[in-house]
């Protein structure tokens, strides 16, 4: 064990109450002592997410949040959306560490081999609770970042660089060749487009405001599409066309996008092909809804045939159903790219008590496009 | 080849003109001579399947229809569905024989062994233009009907009999224990309620009206629900917990059912599940669209957590993907239970030139549950 270490630090809670209320403030927790496969990290930085807020605000509506508390140790109540309790029974009352993913120091390990030789390493973990000042890990976990990154380099080396190897990953193994991401002006959306290019994967982008077209031509995307034109039907069939891109990852989710881009890819096969078929064409079709930006319902104008599918798609189980190996090579290729292709590039640092201020709070509960947030844990406030 | 066979024999043919029109007729077309391997059918029973609609009149509006022609060769005619020439425009101008399935006897085979082993053999066949008097077939495509059998037996035994198969293999490819089956009063329907009874399959049947509950508890169904039911809601949960049916076969397509059954098959998860998760259950929740009774937007309202699809389910692909022994095996068994688990019920029998009559197209076209016509191509009119 390295000396030094506090016996308590702070952690992040979000707790919904059975009275209809959200609170979130920092709670002093013993700071753990690691098993013998076990290391203790320093968390040193660690990206707000828009995979992070649902169990952060949960349906909260935090533009009638309040703040009591003292400058160290704010508490934010907020109240809960109408009718959201019921989803949220499984939680109510108990107070939820918060923060997908993380990277920070080896501060202290067990006695294994394994965790001992990560003692004094820079490494990115994703295990939850991670807006907290210490975090204890298997070191199996722990992704040991190359020499000279900072844990600032490497605070979102899981969800997006994953979630965007995922996407790739799931268009091979199910028989596609091109891809279309929606809201694809994120910080998902651009390591997105960085990694399609350096892979030779054709993609059609889908944003919904003029103005981040730009931002994805100027990392090189080829077909950026804006749902806002009023082109944007003989737009979208165009380049499904020159792409030949059957699958779709999609994050908003409602209205009607969904069943847009099949009625596209529809309409691009059927170009294509010969014979007529009352069924539609046989080429499969495939949405899926990752994010929920929209969450009013998916409208399917079934227009497209008989082969096709729609469905939720979330990085963890995805990751359980490929295996070890395959998980092994993509975290590497991550680790080998973080500077590059998976770099990630932030708008604000906030400490703990900073993410429960509302100049804070107010701004990231938004997840405005070209907006990210970095929680530095142990940077005073 | 046996001797008297005709030069020539009617076939049915369905013509959607690019001036927006569809024409229905009898054709005098030449008697084919099989190929080696091909046996001739004398085509004696056949029956109109919803499947075969979408062909034989398309999008027509067949309450405008007119019938000219001749007694024995009426010709009719029927104007197209507004916006619908589009996605006709692969069969536009092209006069198209119809009818999936039928059977009838083998009066002529090619040399192979394997095509004279069928002459004067029941078969029943399915590969379109069944509603011909004579078709030309593979001896492979043959369905050797066990003796005793007639032709009218055996006129159903690839569509509804393989898609009831194909929803129980299915099932048990994809890992599911249960299933439910949308407007399950159907032939179709009938059928796999006595395809789970007989395997012990828990099915939760739902049917649009009162009236078809009577008919499904008659043979024996044990979950039987009518969406039109204001207790409709409780009740899918309720027969959702019972069965742990995680599969529904949907084949009205439109509005809100199939949201309806992803939230119920949710909340019978959850009502077994632990944990929170802000996801939702992690059990894997699906519905197939295997029918268009309503064509209005399929409407989903996301409530059932990220683990689930929607999608099409077509029988060819699904046969084609199932490779040759499962084919073999699923064919065989309906073979064996022709009679009783498979066994169709017809309510009219018509021949071609009955076929293109306003009493009978009148009533097809309503695809009524209950209703069933039998074509019988060499039936006098």
């Amino acid at each position: 064990m390295a000396g030094n270490l506090p016996d308590t630090a702070l952690e992040l809670r979000s707790l919904v109450t059975s009275g209809g209320t959200l609170e979130l403030s920092l709670h002093e927790v013993p700071v753990p002592t690691p098993g013998p496969n076990e290391v203790l990290v320093r968390a040193q930085a660690s990206p707000i997410n828009p995979s992070d807020l649902g169990l952060l605000v949960a349906s909260a509506d935090m533009a009638k949040a309040t703040v009591a508390g003292t400058p160290d140790r704010p508490v934010v109540t907020a109240p809960l959306g109408k009718g959201s309790l019921g989803a949220l029974s499984a939680r109510l009352d108990q107070s939820l560490p918060v923060g997908n993913e993380g990277a920070g120091t080896v501060v202290a390990a067990g006695s294994s081999d394994a965790a001992q030789a990560l003692v004094g390493k820079t490494v990115a973990i994703a295990g939850g609770a991670m807006y907290s000042q210490y975090r204890a890990i298997d070191a199996s976990g722990c992704l040991v970042l190359p020499d000279g990154t900072t844990a600032r380099d490497g605070a979102s080396s899981f969800v997006n660089p994953m979630t965007a190897l995922g996407m790739t990953e799931t268009m091979r193994r199910e028989g596609h060749s091109g891809l279309v991401h929606t809201a694809a002006a994120s910080n998902l959306g651009q390591m997105l487009v960085k990694l399609c290019q350096k892979d030779e994967i054709p993609l059609v982008n889908i944003v919904r405001k003029p103005e981040q077209e730009e931002l994805l031509r100027s990392l090189g995307a080829s077909h950026v599409l804006s749902s806002a034109s009023p082109s944007f039907s003989t737009d979208l069939v165009e380049a499904l066309k020159a792409t030949s891109a059957t699958l779709a990852f999609d994050a908003i989710g409602g209205g009607p996008l969904a069943s847009q881009i099949l009625n596209g890819m529809e309409e691009a096969a059927n170009a294509k092909a010969g014979e007529y078929s009352r069924y539609g064409s046989s080429v499969h079709k495939q949405v899926y809804i990752y994010g929920a930006l929209d969450t009013s319902p998916t409208v399917l104008t079934r227009g497209f045939g008989m082969a096709w599918g729609v469905g939720g798609w979330l990085l963890t189980p995805f990751l359980q159903s490929v295996g070890g190996e395959t998980f092994g090579r993509l975290r590497a290729r991550v680790a080998a790219e973080l500077t590059t292709t998976f770099a990630s590039r932030y708008t604000r640092e906030v400490s703990l008590a900073d993410m429960l201020r509302p100049d804070a709070f107010n701004e990231y509960v938004k997840r405005a496009t070209g907006e990210k947030f970095l929680v530095t844990p142990h940077a005073s406030t």
